[in-house]
């Protein structure tokens, strides 16, 4: 397990404050569990208004928290003055995302100066128990000298 | 280009069918704007709650997006007593998506037995321009003697 | 960490039987080091012939070693009377392939019973120091009643 | 389809010369058969130490094909003084490669300052018949002032 040195000592804080800036992560009903130097954990509770055709929730979806969760993973790893853009993911889903809630965990897997590319899994959560329903991998860009936040 | 030749006549009834039960896709807005055999397109207006923390559409809303119309134009080619399950779905994003509206086109590329593989571009539209800002591939199971539809 | 159990008590065989059956594997000089229920290590040495125009091992090869250890890695979990296909896989080069040798580990994440998804890393290994220099994730699907080894 | 305008006239003279430095191409037998603005297409005869356990060519080596004919087409499109590597392909295997020959096409999709995206396709060349076998996608960084060639 390789461990990472924040460059931005309060990366925990520009993350968050970056999430909260995110309106589609609002939409959905996504929050933010935990925030640590090259990791980042998302929640999405199980809403009728996330499901598709068989009731299981929409692989859009879990597309869109296991993205923001490879992300914010790789977003605890640059300079206060930097933001980032994914440049890809991927995603398998591997089984019906089958609970009342799912959890998105990502984890960078190697942090280069332009570009990061980390790791996901999803888990189906029901009483208590987790089931892997997908894994997914992002490759990140870098943007130095220019700012999430808008001055 | 290859001609496909759908197994059910009512293929584009199936999928406006199908695509009108997924709470997800009316919670982002989503419209379904043409089904062909093998092909299908669906649009996303930009609205303030569809963004991330730069003000556009975030990458898992275009992910949700690409992915249903790549899942439909298979769809288009399946029997009318069977459903399809993404497998897989990768996205590049090749640019910001700067525009008034998405237009997301999935197109299948082999429709095998078992899985079906598409491919799809997302344009951004601005003044009637399209700008390409996203490709994408996916790998669709075929599910047969298992209707789509509940009973 | 999953647990398998695999169908084929003697699933090393069949693997080591057919990866001798690859004359690819023999062309680019990449052995089988070691096969465990759901995981698969090949090895490759650094030849000249391996490389790409900068001296590294091409991209490819490190594809190809990556492939087939995830590959194998799943067929470790089919029926004797099976054999398996890649549907698809996906590789991020993290860091040039600069060492000695290449060590590509493969290891199942889901094994369903018509497709197996696993993932991968391939280290660059120097002066016994291992380098995390690739990323993968590959789909398969089982083929039943279709033995691997001709009649 | 996009029209691009290669910023280094010499852009064909540079992707045979750097092809011709990479000793796995060789190894394989692959060849360049052509490279225009934009796109490359490699051809691979069939041979026996090309293929797995079912006689058919290894997906590695597809793969390996593919990376290349993509890369080769984004490749045209950077300055003299530049360099390129792969930073992530994604393959999809659609059909046996059943045929004497294969050719792989690859064709940029996006052409940034930094990262390249292009898309590609594998055909089975039989009886002067070609059949689709692979779909790509491929993430490629430039590399200023570093030059391909060795001083």
């Amino acid at each position: 397990m390789t461990v990472f040195e924040p460059r931005n000592r309060d990366f925990a804080a520009a993350v968050r404050d970056s999430f909260e800036r995110q309106p589609f992560m609002a939409l959905m009903g996504a929050e933010l569990i935990s925030v640590t130097p090259g990791a980042c954990e998302i929640g999405l509770d199980h809403r009728p208004e996330l499901t598709q055709q068989h009731g299981f929730i929409h692989g859009g979806a879990i597309g869109a928290i296991i993205d923001s969760a490879m992300g914010y993973a790789g977003y605890t790893l640059i300079e206060a003055d930097s933001t980032a853009l994914t440049v890809e993911y991927k995603l398998n889903l591997v089984a019906p995302a089958d609970g009342m809630r799912l959890v998105a965990r990502g984890a960078v897997a190697r942090a280069g100066r332009t570009l990061i590319v980390s790791r996901g899994e999803v888990f189906a959560v029901r009483d208590g128990e987790e089931t892997l329903c997908a894994v997914a991998t992002q490759t990140l860009m870098v943007l130095a000298d220019r700012a999430d936040k808008p001055a």
